[in-house]
């Protein structure tokens, strides 16, 4: 091992957080968030220690510091604020403090007087006047010259022969000298940590995603952009704020499916718009002309929907109403699809030269390619799909659903959400991966804005408590953000088919009161569609829907009596009202003596806003309870009284300490959202 | 950020463990042993994967392998041996096992070979034959005959057109395509993690230490290196193998301490052998030469002890014992020290051009000059010190206790320490360092092979519990290696002087059973002397000895009436006896209903070899409980009767299940060293 180039720095830096792997991925934040950084902090000896966090956006050369301070046992901390979107590095930088040594010693040495050496005192004054000194090199302006004279006043004391009577410096030359620390030997941690920011709505965002196709009023006709234009009040009054429309491109024809997924389409069947691409179609491009090349995929609009213009209308039209319009992204290809023709060695190629189709032996999937991400032309292949997004963000989208994300290779999603998150800054980017934790975890290290979950599967109070303290603390909320689902078209959990409208209500308000994200697939979960498919196999247990909306057009009125729209706008207005739903890092699970009913809180910083939630599990009976609320959580003492405002039903109750009743019926009342107020 | 280089390699790899601060530093293992390494290793889809460790010693060039398995959950895990002493890096591959996911789909498509499309199973068999041709390019002699000849026989049953009977590989073949993987598309781990490798004495070993000084039988002789060498039979009966001396060099002359830290010495008084360094010292070199530079310093003996002859008869005459010498490297120095003149630039300069002596103000240490590891000549200060170590390596020693370390800059002891174990593979360095856990751990870190513990200040049974949890698991047992002392020449806790020989007793059964390395400061601990000195101030929490060897000559027998020799050569003896009490990683706590016994276990691999230790923690009552045993960490079933064959009594008791009665009495029965036998 040969000698380090610089042995004299002897402050040693460890335990650096947040940190995402050491370092290997970025820890996710968002604009405008204090963000704290702790490390442990220590040098040989008894000297004392000062510590700084350097910081900065990929854009700046130069680091920005903010200050650390010691919070015992060698730990520091200290915070910076992160006022840019993107990528920004941190580290941390620590030096031994020969002033603030020196003025421990002076005050040790004034306190014990008379044990001191002859000559000791003049010698400390002396030291101390030759670091101020120094100090004073590094200073600017007037206060080198405070530190100047501060000197001199010690050499002034040292000249006397005399113990001062009180310690001789004043609180701002202590400033100063921290103001110019002398870095000549300062340690700076190895690594430069990764810190991505993004925008609020990264972290609170309430979705709503609906088939255009479906959307139109008249019977029978395929719905279209200006259906869905009509339909934006309707929602945005629901309070949703991305719009998210399954793929919008042209849908192969060659093996097209037909209605219940049947392996043949009958005339006139509209297919799946995940099976993206017809080259045939009559794709019209942005500027008006025919396409000449990569018309009909994933650049182009599926023509009964509308044109580029009607498109571009509804992202306006869906500003003006405060909501985004998300798009979906399945890199995936019917074989109709340009590339097939374009591209072939995207694919892969099977002995007889014919394209392999998706497939999970027996089953075959033959109205889908998959792309080959081992193709020696994956860097022609990165351009493509990388200009697919970029060709829809130049169209005004801001927010991409991306579809399946856990069958394309990792080190393409580093490299395409970084190179888009730097260009196009508070680009949100949701992975629907259902798949293992490491892979889903791993999407969302390598840059997914949110992810979809196993929300879906966890439906106890132990599923649901578990799973949740998971993904809400380190190191897991370092990078992941879950958006909760209760249902999606692919997935109709058994708990609703079986629970009915109840079963929708309680999920929905667990799903907006326990993550910050959520989203609901419409009108089919206002009014509680239940109906699963009946798989061929005749295995019960499908979570598909009966008459899916993905191989089937399917026009309904969300507002049909008995639909869950009234529920739906009140979460969503307590939502939007209350702080404390708007991030996960303060949820924690309180005790309640029934296993059917859970309970949480979230607050807001220093307890400006404090919700607690209690929702009853069971579908089908009445449930009741006594809490056992950690009160040190909820900011409360012991005996304190205080008000609990259900913001769902307006009742306002009176409670006191950790014990109290809540009784709640399916149906008529769900679950409490119940705001805590402090009888002040 | 740039496209990668390889934008193919899809698996990824995570999570490697073992590792220190990722990678930072080195885990620390013992020569011929097994090393578990673990890793998430997973990628898009669903192909089936491989993976393997890659591991070298420094010296190696090329890299061995070592096959990984799946255990669930997208976890991986192999085993490396570790054949050679010093420093080795290791790494993970993996990737896509291109015919194993074959093999897995033909499988199924045999299981299922009526849900077919027409000409599936042709292009699947071919598909394989195309897999094991190029399989056979990449294998050697024989086997690549055997991968053409089964792709040939796949091409044969293609061309039949027919669905195989069975599945038509075998075992053989797949053992084959194992041998010779497609690693083009592989994934490397990003890091290479540091291992260090010790000898076995690193992890268990049995320390004594003692003045050589005092080793005179004559009254009042100052003792000889002869006369320590005369003493070795006894000390080796006794059971220990590590004999460590404190400092054996000059010592200074200015403001040498007198008996009992008095602030002046009376004539003739020794002084403290860490008040290192006398230039006017009657000083020869081993080469028999006065010398004429740094003589008298940490490279001379101390004139009074005897000659470099006597020391290397005393080092051999250990060896022939089992035992090894190990020297105090104390880098400090009194103001005599050749180093003061020769190299005054490695110490702190005062105004006055004094050189600043240590200090806690207004304590003063005057003996005591502290190195300036921030000197500019710090390159020439590390090699200095380095050289200390290798002069005594030279003359045979192979173990040093470093004297307070954390008082040196830990650069240095990173580069020092690496760079002493690449040369000298095998050496033991023990880490004197009693302070707070950051810094003791992070001497660890930089190469400490073992070191001092709080063992001494923990004494009740949670503390005791709590520490040892803390010290014996992961991530702190990957680096830290802890060496238990009851007592030393500093520390004589308030337990032993109040408890007095039961005490005494108590302390070294816990430190000798709970961590593989212990040692004691003797004869003070056999003859548990246990008067404490009475400080200036008066206050009475001193763990000072009364009359300190650091000042005086003690001379002393053993084996006087009621020593503690026979416990402790018992207690050596079972330790030797014993595989199970070589290592702490089995160490597990059981329950027992007293407060004032601790209960534990130890166990070799697949229980071979198993020891229960009961201790009382009262050193002044009898105490008596029911056990509560894990009995799966003891690999006993419910129901099982046993055996408990008390190890330092001799007595063998009939036990079985969880629960069994045991009674400890202070002075006759401190403890229970049980070996459990199955009655099989």
């Amino acid at each position: 091992m040969l000698k380090p180039e610089h042995g004299r720095n002897r402050v040693v830096i460890e335990e650096v957080a947040p940190q995402v792997d050491a370092g290997r991925h970025a820890v996710r934040r968002i604009v405008g968030e204090r963000v704290s950084v702790s490390a442990a902090i220590f040098a040989d000896g008894h000297d004392e220690l000062a510590a700084q966090i350097l910081y900065r956006h990929r854009l700046e050369r130069k680091w920005r510091t903010a200050a650390m301070k010691p919070c015992g046992n060698d730990l520091w901390n200290g915070f910076l604020v992160v006022d840019q979107l993107g990528a920004w590095r941190f580290t941390v930088m620590g030096w031994i403090d020969r002033f603030e040594s020196w003025a421990r010693d002076l005050r040790k040495r004034l306190a014990a007087a008379n044990e001191l050496a002859p000559g000791e005192m003049v010698l400390a004054l002396r030291t101390g006047a030759v670091i101020l000194e120094r100090g004073a090199i590094r200073a600017r302006g007037a206060d080198a010259q405070k530190l100047k004279e501060a000197a001199r006043s010690l050499e002034v004391l040292a000249s006397r022969q005399t113990t001062p009577a009180e310690y001789p410096l004043s609180e701002e030359i202590h400033r100063m000298m921290a103001q110019y620390p002398d870095l000549t030997l300062a340690t700076r941690y190895e690594q430069e940590l990764p810190l991505w920011v993004d925008r609020e709505r990264a972290r609170f965002s309430t979705w709503y995603e609906m088939f255009p196709r479906s959307a139109s009023p008249e019977p029978g006709r395929h719905g279209t952009f200006a259906d869905v234009e009509r339909q934006l009040p309707e929602i945005a009054a629901m309070g949703f704020d991305i719009l998210y429309l399954p793929p919008i491109h042209p849908i192969g024809r060659a093996y097209r499916k037909g209605p219940n997924n049947a392996a043949s389409a009958p005339p006139g069947a509209p297919g799946s718009p995940w099976a993206i691409g017809d080259a045939a179609a009559p794709d019209v491009r942005p500027d008006g002309k025919r396409c000449e090349k990569d018309c009909g995929g994933h650049k182009a609009i599926h023509s009964q929907l509308g044109t580029f213009d009607d498109f571009e209308r509804l992202v306006s039209a869906a500003q003006a109403e405060g909501m985004e319009i998300a798009l979906d992204i399945a890199f995936q290809c019917s074989p109709d699809h340009p590339w097939v023709r374009e591209h072939p060695e995207w694919f892969t190629i099977r002995p007889d030269e014919s394209i392999q189709y998706a497939e999970n032996p027996p089953k075959k999937y033959q109205d889908i390619y998959p792309l080959n991400f081992e193709t020696s032309d994956w860097r022609g292949l990165w351009d493509e799909l990388y200009s697919v997004f970029e060709f829809w963000i130049e169209r005004g989208v801001r927010v991409f659903r991306v579809d399946n994300p856990h069958t394309k290779a990792l080190p393409f999603w580093e490299w395409c959400l970084d190179a888009l998150g730097c260009k196009y800054p508070g680009t949100i980017f949701l992975s629907e991966a259902f798949t293992r934790p490491h892979l889903m975890y791993g999407l969302a290290k390598r840059g997914f804005t949110q992810s979809y979950t196993y929300f879906t599967w966890r439906n106890t109070k132990s599923e649901l408590e578990e799973y949740l303290r998971e993904i809400t603390r380190p190191p897991v909320s370092e990078f992941f953000r879950p958006n909760f689902w209760p249902n999606t078209p692919d997935i109709l959990h058994k708990a609703l088919q079986e629970g009915g409208p109840p079963a929708f209500a309680q999920r929905v308000v667990l799903a907006g009161t326990l993550s910050a994200s959520y989203g609901i697939y419409g009108p089919a979960y206002e009014l509680a569609e239940n109906q699963a498919a009946q798989p061929a196999s005749g295995k019960s247990d499908s979570e598909e829907y009966l008459h899916s909306e993905k191989y089937e057009i399917r026009q309904r009125a969300r507002s049909a009596p008995g639909s869950l729209v009234p529920l739906i706008t009140a979460l969503n207005r307590i939502r939007r009202a209350n702080p404390a739903l708007h991030s996960n890092d303060s949820l924690h699970f309180h005790g309640v003596d029934n296993p059917q009913l859970i309970c949480y809180s979230k607050a807001a910083p220093n307890f400006d806003n404090l919700i607690l939630t209690i929702v009853n599990l069971d579908a089908f009976h009445e449930q009741s309870g006594w809490t056992n609320l950690d009160l040190a959580r909820l900011g409360l003492t012991s005996g304190e009284a205080y008000f609990a405002e259900d913001l769902l039903s307006g009742e306002r109750y009176a409670w006191s300490g950790h014990r109290n009743y809540v009784v709640l019926r399916p149906g008529t009342k769900p679950a409490h959202i119940l705001r805590l107020i402090r009888q002040q």
